[in-house]
């Protein structure tokens, strides 16, 4: 397994970014799925009460499926935001999302079963890896904005011990409708029906809900359960406050679900011990109990994301109408971007054939000094040719400002 | 996997307790591998470090491999205290040690290979269900301090693809001797030159080191490549700041060893997402490059866990002259004393009699308000009937010395 297993690719080309940096090239880095502290921090209540729980010496193990107090912080946070009650045992605390999303798969998926997921999407493929689970992937493309619908899931579903989905998506910055989402709760629904009726193992949903809480304005972050109650018994949440609060090093994360699920979740990572730290565990409760201090932390970052995403949407539709090869799907949630540029079977001024996203990535981060993410490193294939996720947390609006020329040179300069 | 899996016994007992304590009992608490902060708080330093890089908002992703500068702090920390020589890439942070562990097992042994562990030890046994490995128990028992040998291992080497060793032990308090280590390292090293020439996989040895800055007088902490330096090819340590410097909940720990086998461990805690937050990676450089806040640090921590030790040591060592049925074993490092209480045969005063370990575990509890743990829950069976771990980090010295006479009363009481 583990010498199959290769690590993310943006981590990859974060890397050749930061050695760039190293020799003092500025890059306009759109790659990594973080944030620059200096553009956007942690709130300030978060920050000054984990100093102030590491004053109170809360240094020593916590349980090893999180305190008590926080995982009824996240309960009631569900009630209050999200309309969904679910009891503690329903709860698991881990170091980020990412150990849920591990747990997620190592309780439900044996060796051999499948797991199906839409693709673009975000490390489903390594995780399948891991587990020896059999990928059954849905290419979505740009007309239903890269997210799967009802139609597209049913010849999956008999087939698939777990389906993963995500939104809003990562790499997309598109998020479900109404409409495609309400259309696959119904499949599973009807799956699930089919299987009890069978004596069958249930399908079970994995829906990450990681960047739920940054959705622009007129868009509805929905979720399975709100849309029909019965499928809280098969719905996995994984949720954090990496995204949502800026807060990716701080380490905590949570899954909700079944209580049966999360008992086998939590003894997995009971062991591994991905373990969310103490003290952040403590301050975490604080925050998700002040619905005025997230609302206020809200306003300044979601302003801040939307008006870089707005920045690079506008800057691309700019050069479209210029007639450059470029096209951007409209921001509708987390810090992504969609963006296609292909000018594929062109040649650069140093005479290179330009005939894939890996080579168009390289010539924008050469000749441009902008760093983008092709869409391959999401798990698509041919289908993502010319796509792109250009993600905006580590970049201010001046760095955008001044990139955008500097992509319309880049791509003028190609014969 | 998930199913069969069951959570630590310890957390357990632990969870019993709380219990009491909920319903206003009070409990001298020698169950849990931890520290209570009122008793041991973390270094000054390292508290205070984790705020000023709070406030300084390191609050974004670390590399999923850990913060270079703490891969280089544990570089040289290794190089300075214990003189072993790794390249940066042979390190490996994560959130504790529990995900070292966890990461070699899953990096280097296949479902149904097999694992070699003494008895008692922690946890081994759950590792081997959760990756599907074959166990092979080396049962130790007080002749060697619960230790294995060279002779011991003899036998199991030729079958196993990973020995695991733990010293200071969890959870008996004692620690190799020279001739021990020595005789295991020659047992490993001549397996693998018979490998060699068989152009068979290499045996490796996880050497879980957590404790070994936790040694009292006259015990020198001791490593497979200072006894053998070719055993570094094949040697992974486990180790962090949770036992050393109090500061379990604090979530960083790190792994040394071969640059092959530390990348693919990288890999795969890379997806699980066990990683040690932003801020505490980087307080945690500080205090390991600061020899002297080190050394004050734990002239004050050893001489606490020393005389609570000694205080337990010392009480049972009189029990055992007044005719009672218990003994002890001398503490040599860590946090844990061993201890053998065994009144079986005989009846509480309710008329209960007292066949097993869990028998005296609840009696004590019940009537003494003492609580221990069995060595049953460390993996061994039959062979450590009467056997105990108690585990000083969350009792003060007047704790333990208002405990023992409930001790002697509570086992005079049997008939």
């Amino acid at each position: 397994m583990a010498g199959g297993l290769v690590g993310s690719e943006i981590l990859k080309i974060a890397a050749d970014i930061r050695e760039l940096g190293r020799e003092g090239v500025e890059v306009c880095n759109l790659t990594v799925g973080d944030f620059d502290p200096g553009q956007f921090p942690i709130p300030t209540r978060l920050s000054e009460d984990i100093q102030d729980a590491l004053a109170a010496r809360q240094t020593n193990y916590p349980p090893s499926n999180g305190m008590l107090e926080l995982r009824e912080a996240v309960q009631r946070f569900y009630g209050r935001s999200l309309g969904l009650s679910y009891p503690v045992d329903s709860v698991l605390i881990a170091s980020g999302a990412r150990p849920c999303i591990y747990a997620a798969y190592r309780a439900l998926v044996d060796p051999g079963e499948t797991v199906a997921y839409p693709v673009p999407s975000w490390n489903n493929n390594h995780y399948c890896h891991m587990i020896g689970a059999k990928p059954l992937e849905l290419v979505c493309g740009p007309k239903t904005r890269f997210l799967p619908t009802g139609d597209a899931v049913l010849e999956a579903l008999p087939k698939a011990r777990l389906l993963c989905l995500n939104s809003p998506l990562n790499p997309t910055g598109t998020a479900f409708d109404h409409r495609a989402l309400q259309g696959i709760c119904e499949a599973v629904l009807a799956e699930n029906r089919r299987r009890e009726q069978a004596g069958e193992r249930p399908l079970y949903l994995l829906y990450d809900q990681i960047y739920w809480m940054l959705t622009f304005e007129g868009v509805e972050h929905l979720t399975p359960p709100q849309l029909i109650p019965e499928l809280a018994r098969w719905t996995i949440f994984v949720d954090g406050i990496s995204k949502a609060f800026a807060a990716t090093g701080v380490r905590v994360g949570w899954a909700v679900g079944p209580v049966d699920v999360i008992k086998r979740m939590s003894a997995i990572l009971g062991h591994v011990g991905a373990w969310a730290p103490r003290a952040e565990q403590r301050a975490t409760v604080g925050l998700l109990d002040d619905p005025e201090a997230i609302a206020e932390y809200h306003a300044g970052f979601k302003s801040g994301l939307l008006a870089r995403l707005r920045g690079l949407y506008r800057g691309f539709a700019a050069l479209a109408e210029d007639g450059l090869p470029v096209e951007a799907i409209p921001p509708m949630g987390a810090i992504y971007l969609t963006v296609r540029i292909a000018p594929f079977g062109k040649r650069t001024p140093d005479g290179e054939l330009l005939e894939t996203n890996e080579d168009v990535r390289r010539y924008l981060l050469d000749a441009a000094r902008v760093g983008v993410v092709p869409f391959q490193a999401f798990g698509v294939g041919e289908s993502g040719q010319g796509w792109f996720r250009l993600s905006v947390g580590a970049v201010s609006e001046q760095d955008i400002a001044a990139a955008l020329p500097r992509v319309a040179a880049a791509l003028k300069a190609l014969r």
